[in-house]
This record gives C-alpha cells, structure tokens and sequence, in this order.
C-alpha cells in the first residue's frame, strides 16, 4: 500500500511539472491534475493540502535530486579543488535544467507562492550546505583548502552562488543556458581561487 | 518651475517611503500620497504614470545614491584591496538600511512590481559593474590584483553580493541587521582572497 501511494503522490508531481511546462501556474487546476494522472480530484487531496503545497512539493522533490548529485560530485576520488568547483557548477545547472521548460510562467509561480518559498529555502541552504562543509573540510584536511572555518565557508560559497539560480534569474536569463553556464564557472573559480591562495 | 517640478517629485518619493513604512505597498494609494504631499491627485500623474511607476522610481533613488556612495569610497586614497571590500559591503548594507523600516511589507511591494523590477535591476547591475570594474582596473595596474579580466571579475563580484541584497532576504533576515554585515564581510574577504592570490 506504501508503495503505490507513493506512486501516485510522485505521479501526481510528474503531471505537475508537464502542467506548469503547459499552462504555467496560474491556470493549473486540482481537476487538471487529477485528470492528468487519471484519479478523482478527492484523491489528490489525499496527498496534499493545496495547489501551493503542490508547488512547494514539486520544487522539494527538484532539490532531493539535486543533493543526490551533489553527495555523488563529493564523493569522487578527483581534487577537492575540482570536486567543490563541480559541485557549485552543478547546484546552479541541475536547477537551471529543472525548470528550464517552463520558463515562461516561472515568474508567475514563484511571485504567488514567494513567502512560503522563502522559509522553505532556509532549509534548503542548511542542507546544501552540510554537503558543502563537508567537502571544505577534507580539503583543509588534505591541505588543498586554506585552514577556513568550514561552516562560514560552506555558507559563503552557497551564498555567492545563490544570485545565479532561477528564483533570481529573469525569464531571458533563463534561455541562456551557455551564458549562465559561463557565469558560474567564472564566479566558481574566483571563490576557489580565495580558498587556495596562501 | 525645473526646480520645483523636480521639489514635488522629491517630496512625492519621500512621501513614497513614509507611507510604505506606514501602510505597505498594498495599502498605498495614490490619493494618499497626494494628501501626504498636500497636492492633488492629479498632480501626481504629471510625475508619474502609476502607482508602480512610484514604487519603481523610489527604488531607482536608493540606486542613485548608492552609486554616489560607491563613487565616494572608490576614490578614496586607500589601497584597491580595503576599497573593494568597503564598496562591496556597502551596497549590500546601503540597501539594506534604505529598505529596513519597512521590511514587515517588503515582499508584498516585491512580489507586486517583480516583473518591472528584474528588468531594472539589470540597468543597475551594469551601472554598479562599471564602478566596480574601474576598481579592478585600477588594482591590477597598481599590482594587487591578479591579471583578471575587468568585467568579468566586476559582474562575478555584483552576482556573488547579489544574494545578501533585501530582494533576496527574507523578512526575518531583514531584521539581522548585524547578521547580514558579518556575511558580507566574510564573503566580499572570500572574494577579495580570490582577487589577490598568486
């Protein structure tokens, strides 16, 4: 039974992605998605409370994958110097590509459901950022890194690469796969620059 | 009448930031800003198109007189190294303290103007990139810098502050005055470290 709620809560949550590549946000309705994963409007209920928990759920699960990749980039036998470069790359990149098809409305999505985003993107940081320390710290460990405090550190980098992920982003920066791409490769190597000098 | 046409517009943008402080965007209207002003309604079209219009242009003002600040400070006799890191914190702390008395409404106004607001802010960002860039300019033919690229190193030092700006802050973070100037001190370091290596 486990099992099947989950498939249908996670179905529910792929038909929301083609939705909002679709419709976009606003037009989204509980009876779209029911209809599109074939259930009765009551049992989308079942899984969530509201279109905006729909939404935040959507972006959570965008961010579960996300630390799946980043826990796979730091667990790599390469230099932690291009490990922590990868990563940062791939925080911006992995998001960039998860909403990249609905661009259009992202806007409209992120401006109704802005004050619930926000607290949630608190925790997403925390998280992210054990990721992070724990890469800053075997690279001061292997010598690699500047004797940093790990946990400033580890924020710090989130922080200065926070400007280039979607949320801040206009919809015509978000067409410009390669331009962002260039961007935080560039920013990626000056912060690492700052973390193995001296 | 030049003077005293840009007088009412002054004192329509000044009235602007009492009332946000007082009431929030959304409550704001236009016949309060009139009454605050002690003119008639009518007489705010002749300066502006609509109510965003206003909220748009008392932002454009904050950006106006950080720029006037971060001219200050570039000039200054100082090495390029301590310059840098007092422009860097100072348009993150100038915005910040431009907006904190009314930061309880500040994501209703953000979320209202956001669209109009992401295509100013990159006329802004350019316009801080090249005070910046001048900066880097300088640090590299005075020798504290690295041989970077000018504008490159200018934009990556604007995107990697851009996530301590109050646009991307939530309402608690706005009330951490001392939180926000520890961050970005300890990021525009990380930063410089990166600048000033080899």
């Amino acid at each position: 039974m486990k099992g099947s709620t989950r498939d249908v809560k996670s179905a529910l949550l792929d038909a929301t992605d083609r939705l909002l590549s679709r419709n976009g946000y606003r037009k989204m309705t509980i009876d779209d998605l029911a209809a599109e994963v074939g259930i009765g409007k009551g049992s989308v209920y079942l899984h969530f409370t509201s279109k905006e928990d729909i939404a935040l759920s959507h972006i959570d699960r965008i961010i579960e994958r996300l630390k799946t990749r980043l826990a796979e980039i730091a667990s790599r036998k390469t230099s932690c110097e291009r490990r922590l470069k990868e990563m940062l790359i791939e925080r911006v990149i992995f998001r960039f590509d998860s909403v990249q098809h609905y661009s259009q409305s992202l806007n409209d999505l992120l401006s109704k459901i802005r004050p619930s985003l926000l607290e949630r993107r608190k925790r997403y940081f925390e998280e992210e950022a054990r990721l992070f320390a724990g890469l800053v710290k075997e690279g001061i460990e292997a010598g690699e890194f500047a004797k940093v405090n790990v946990n400033d550190t580890a924020h710090a980098l989130l922080l200065a690469t926070n400007s280039l992920l979607p949320y801040s982003l206009s919809t015509q920066e978000l067409g410009e796969r390669r331009e962002i791409q260039k961007r935080i490769s560039a920013l990626a190597e000056l912060l690492i620059n700052g973390l193995t000098a001296r």
